[in-house]
């Protein structure tokens, strides 16, 4: 695209963001929601095989679409999206990287998923879900960043249950989410048929409790876990890790 | 105890061992079973309140009992084991620390212990179980060492339903296990309604996967996981970080 061609997609009040990954570049709205950098640990711990279908529930601006499209050979990644700017906002940012062949950006509810989509239709589900637990005492709970933090418009169980639905047996699930639902998670898994097979918890400092736990899942797997290495994002303040940095292309 | 009383004491192949702690012993037969660095690390990682009574389900030699009279001012314990040799040696170094007035070692089935020792007896229930489920494959499952190891005479099971069934509502469950059999540890013990409240994962290095994971459950309590930060042993080969160190009391 021609600067002149990108002026005419970018609205007021986005930006486009360089994402440091093969010249990808994101449209986001500072005043709406942000990706962080689970959408980035969550593309780091995601294993695509080539040639594989992938779905993101829930993808925002299509950060995971994105990413995955750089970092893996994946045939087809589908982003699906309830909020009709961030929809939008995602498909022009695949617009504005030449990707629409092979991403597609679906304007649509998660808990209906694998209604829109089909049983068994993908390899791989991504998730980067709302973390907190129903939307009580939100002030504004249509917020985008309410929509995207609390499960407002959706709960796990939706999410665990419209994954299994549109996986293939054997197919793999990946997802980011909050230590202290940890219980709830794994319970929740496993009553749709997604074992848990590899945890790796995500840690500020070397020396301090986890703010997140990454999630692999394999639908109808045989029990058997493996715990990671812990994940550090800081060396010192301000200084990443150097694993972090390389997963950012620093 | 005089020298002469310790040697009518000690038997054939056993050695007496410092705990390191408050000047306690503890016998050892080399040939059998001696406790090893989980047993250390979950008397490090319970806590017992003062005056609160109790249990250890498969005590083996006392470990647990002993070093938790020292670092606790639990009321009383009780250690319960199935194997008589293991059972006579724990009962036999609580007599050589003069303890026999604060720890019980009963011989007995752990599958059992609700029945043994009533329900809703104890404010805390501790357990080193054996890790391996079943006992597929064993050569001699009758070994001391295959009965510590393996599920031969208990399954995991058996471990949470008896914890508990002796446990007060709202009282404590501490154990240790390995990282892979977490989901199903999880499982279990929600079915049981013994909440997992705090885990912590042991990693050799701060660079390896966790072999070790250690669990606190409160009976009855409400749905909330704190994961700690992680707990490392080695700073570097045979060098022990400094909070194993001051757990080994050196």
């Amino acid at each position: 695209m021609t600067d002149r061609e990108l002026g005419a997609v970018i609205k007021p009040g986005e930006r486009l963001d360089d994402l440091q990954r093969n010249g990808l570049r994101i449209l986001q709205h500072p005043e709406r929601f942000c990706f962080g950098m689970d959408a980035v640990l969550l593309s780091g711990f995601a294993r695509v095989q080539p040639g594989e279908r992938c779905l993101d529930l829930g993808t925002g601006t299509g950060i995971l679409p994105l990413l995955l499209s750089a970092k893996t050979e994946a045939a087809h990644l589908t982003g699906l999206e309830i909020q009709p700017e961030s929809a939008d906002m995602a498909r022009r940012s695949v617009a504005i990287n030449g990707l629409s062949e092979r991403i597609d950006i679906r304007e649509g509810d998660l808990c209906e998923a694998s209604l829109l989509f089909g049983k068994a239709a993908f390899d791989v589900v991504t998730c980067n879900p709302p973390y907190m637990a129903g939307g009580h005492g939100l002030v504004n709970p249509a917020d985008a960043r309410a929509i995207a933090r609390h499960e407002v418009l959706c709960s796990f169980e939706d999410v665990a249950r419209e994954s299994s639905l549109v996986l293939k047996s054997g197919g793999h699930f990946f997802l980011v989410h909050r230590p202290f639902r940890l219980t709830e998670l794994l319970l929740t898994l496993v009553r749709h048929r997604l074992e848990p097979k590899r945890m790796r918890f995500v840690h500020p400092y070397a020396d301090k409790e986890p703010n997140m736990v990454l999630l692999e899942c394999v639908k109808s797997a045989k029990r058997m876990l493996t715990v990671e290495k812990p994940l550090i994002v800081f060396d010192a303040p301000g200084q990443y890790t150097k694993e972090i940095a390389e997963l950012y292309g620093f």
